[in-house]
């Protein structure tokens, strides 16, 4: 999978990139990050990418010229492969979003900063807006990241673990069950003795119903897009009549 | 402001902190940012941080021993300060939960990386749970800096622009309003008139109309949580009867 970077900050990716899985899929080639600086692009003497708003107001608006110029001189005009804005306007991601997105062999990814980039941009150049949460970031450089870093996980090969992205928090559509590990005792807490029991029906049963007893305590609203077996449902009502029992108390 | 970061790879923040804002956020003393590596607190002679799982299962489960050392050598026992464990399974993060967290003069962050860390460092060393959103990442460090960079960017003094962060998406609990720069055409595509007109009534009332146009398009949970002007209300009336006029077609 390809990711074709544009940014202001290139820089900014290098120490992420070079590190743990990220690096690994690198040397492996499961995955190729270009990264293009849009200064690049600029034809005037300042090499400017940004200007006051038409209206008036604070902030710096990013220009349209270098960036159609760097996006359409990488990725073709019009782009041959998606090319999605990081911006808090756009569609909230999601591993359902990571899910679909990890069909395509190339991505590109632009990056606003700023108060934001030119209107035209968005209405002419990119094909998808992607925001990763409703907060500010003073780019989207870091949304990149998260994105890259969660498309590259999907990738067969890509973890050390081949079953490692299945049991992951929405895999499932659940919050993940509690871990534990060695020591079997630390400070007095132990391990839930069904986990030492070596019974794995049981083991299942157990996270399962951990999983739903979190998700519900935490984020009832996955419960509710979920399509869930007849043992969970039962599991489920037994848990809300024993909380609003506790409730009344 | 102060962040004392526990990871297992404190290497992957560098590029990212000597950038941009975060950059002169540091160097004007504005924040402090520490990083600490947990496997410095193991024990053994191969600096173990993780082992396999209770009850079996793929992945590997971060060990309690060396994360308590670890933070509670830097941040005390108990901790002094909040210690946010950054993990898909805690509260989502919102702006309003970094205008929450920018209240406090020292946070401690605890990255996660491989299936999880052992239930225990939840129970008894963590003092929050912050999810960035419903999608899988291969740790806690690209969260830890997502956190970092949305507080930092509140603090007085860090944004070149004094009235930056006041526009922003979110801020105002809309998404913002369309933003144009130079040129006044690029490629035949215009500026809208109105923001060409000097007239700064007509041009706020654009701007809101257009925010809460857009929010209404692209995220219309956000409004229902919103309290409206009586303006702003028959605005968005007139609206949702031209979209359904337009749907009845």
């Amino acid at each position: 999978m390809r990711f074709d970077v544009f940014t202001l900050f290139p820089e900014m990716f290098s120490s992420y990139l070079a590190t743990s899985m990220l690096k690994r899929a690198a040397e492996n080639r499961l995955i190729e990050v270009s990264l293009y600086n849009i200064r690049d692009w600029t034809t005037d003497k300042h090499h400017i990418t940004d200007d006051t708003p038409y209206g008036g107001g604070g902030g710096m608006v990013m220009k349209p010229e270098p960036i159609f110029a760097a996006v359409e001189s990488v990725l073709g005009a019009p782009p041959a492969c998606p090319v999605i804005l990081m911006t808090p306007q756009g569609r909230q991601f999601t591993q359902q979003v990571a899910n679909e997105l990890s069909g395509y062999e190339r991505i590109g990814l632009l990056c606003g900063r700023y108060e934001g980039v030119d209107e035209r941009v968005r209405e002419h150049l990119v094909t998808d807006e992607i925001s990763i949460g409703d907060f500010v970031l003073t780019g989207g450089e870091l949304p990149a990241m998260v994105l890259i870093d969660a498309l590259t996980r999907l990738i067969p090969g890509a973890l050390g673990d081949p079953t490692g992205a299945e049991d992951d928090s929405f895999a499932s559509g659940l919050l993940e069950y509690p871990h534990y590990t060695r020591p079997p005792e630390f400070r007095g807490w132990g391990v839930p003795a069904v986990l030492q029991s070596g019974n794995h029906a049981e083991i299942d049963r157990w996270r399962r119903e951990r999983a739903l007893e979190r998700t519900l305590q935490r984020r009832p609203d996955l419960l509710e897009a979920m399509d869930l077996s007849k043992k969970d449902q039962a599991f489920l009502k037994k848990l809300r009549e024993a909380l609003s029992r506790s409730e009344d108390v």
